[in-house]
């Protein structure tokens, strides 16, 4: 069973009451540049830190934080509180994430991006953040997505760099977002349309309505 | 060399003769709600689990499997004989998985997904389960996708939620399905659409009947 | 703090001077038929290589390798010098790349890949070399992809077996790749089509031409 070597906990990591860690995880890694202790993780009550993930130094996460296995948190990352982050998902370094904000399992999140209160993310969703990658002006040209308060991005789709989702929007899964998004619109396909407001939906056509195509006969 | 404190086994698992785990790897995980050693994880015989990887209990698991590193597979899922789960590949709770099924690296499969006998899914491939994802009625309205026997699910494709890929289907990579597929048709893009019949294609010409467009000159 | 539990080296791994290894990494792992330590694993000086990566005996790495967590990389693959692979990407077997090249977050390369020299692939892109999976024949018509000197291939693009990217290609973010790419050529869409010359860009209108819907009023 769980013994000492299971978990990598470094020196200034603060882990509020009553927070449960798995095996094989590590907490406060410090980033390229700073040594084991230099920097403070914090996280807040309550939190649920399942096996095999890192979270940096340097992060603050508030309460209730829900993590699954395989993650991964970078340094200067600021999350709110009654977050979840999934399975294999990966946040980069000064992300901006606030309360109540869920990210589905796979979802890669680079830096500078801003994922405001109560949005959700689903599986494998990928956001973006360099126009030019790998070019001589990368970094000084790099601009996060920013997604609205309660909006949601579907499963596997790809936001590019600078896009702003408006709050309450909906990206449907597989959508390959170029443009910003207007709040509560509905955009799918590749690349992605505007095709309904998420006000016009009702459960029982949801499907209909989010993927036009997608009515079937029955 | 890997010592006691490298297998995370909980009470309550059976593993079959003749497997083979990896160290870092977790078995037997209590979900929320129960104790260790509460629930039973049954794995059959000769299994081989690779390091990292984590599989909860409630869960039975049948001979021969082979599951990669970094893999995930929670509580109430079933899975038959002779399957593979590649690496980074999450298998959410509740899943039903036939005999001979095998999923790549970094698939995800949400609960209620049923995969049929002889499947195949690729790298990378989304299946999902909320048409409206975040909403007060998503546990009621989910609805799994089900992949049929022999049915082929392309690479970084995405397959909407409660949506029946036919027997022997094949869904090209990158596709993003939005509507059942007929038994063994061809269909590709975004979203996708039929663009042939699994007997009509031959081994020197699959790209350019499944993926038209990918015809060259040479 | 880390114990010696917490790495697992199998005999006949080379590493550099100057290099790191995170806890709960294991390096040298035998592949299937080999034993422990019959092949060597030979990684160049100054390695970085984070937690919970895996890479198996038989490859052979050149100097300043960088890799991120829970990264897995297979058996008699050759990687040059200044490369890195980031967290939660997965190189199979019999890969061959060049020097400098950059892979990011979650990226999979299956086997009979080539990334030449400078090439810079996105978070969640997939590679595939198989035109008919689970096929009879599917093991001798596998075909890598190519992916030529200094191209660059957008996040979560998806490209098909045996597509060759020519020199200084651009594949956008999203794209789903059927035929081989110009050197130079920027293509986007699903199927990808090529909209551009990189020598036709510029940095302030690299979205409108790079993602021609995606020019915004300001």
């Amino acid at each position: 069973m769980p013994g000492p070597e299971t978990l990598i906990c470094h020196p200034n990591v603060v882990l509020g009451k009553g927070s449960l860690v798995d095996p094989f995880v590590i907490l406060g890694r410090p980033p390229r540049g700073a040594q084991s202790g230099e920097l403070t993780l914090s996280i807040g009550v309550n939190a649920v830190i399942r096996s095999h993930t890192v979270i940096y130094a340097g992060t603050t996460i508030g309460d209730n934080f829900q993590v699954g296995h395989n993650a991964l948190i970078r340094e200067f990352t600021v999350i709110g509180n009654d977050c979840s982050v999934g399975s294999g998902s990966i946040i980069e370094f000064k992300v901006a994430i606030g309360n109540g904000v869920r990210l589905h399992s796979n979802v890669f999140v680079p830096e500078y991006c801003r994922l405001e209160d109560g949005c959700w993310i689903g599986p494998n969703a990928v956001l973006t953040n360099a126009k030019f990658p790998a070019a001589r002006r990368t970094k000084e040209t790099l601009q996060g997505v920013t997604v609205g308060k309660k909006a949601i991005v579907g499963a596997n789709s790809t936001i590019l760099p600078g896009v702003v989702i408006g709050p309450g929007g909906l990206v449907g899964a597989g959508a390959v977002v170029t443009r910003d998004v207007e709040a509560a619109a509905v955009v799918v396909g590749s690349p992605a349309r505007q095709v309904a407001r998420v006000g016009d939906l009702r459960y029982d056509d949801v499907d209909a309505l989010v993927y036009p195509d997608a009515a079937r006969p029955e």
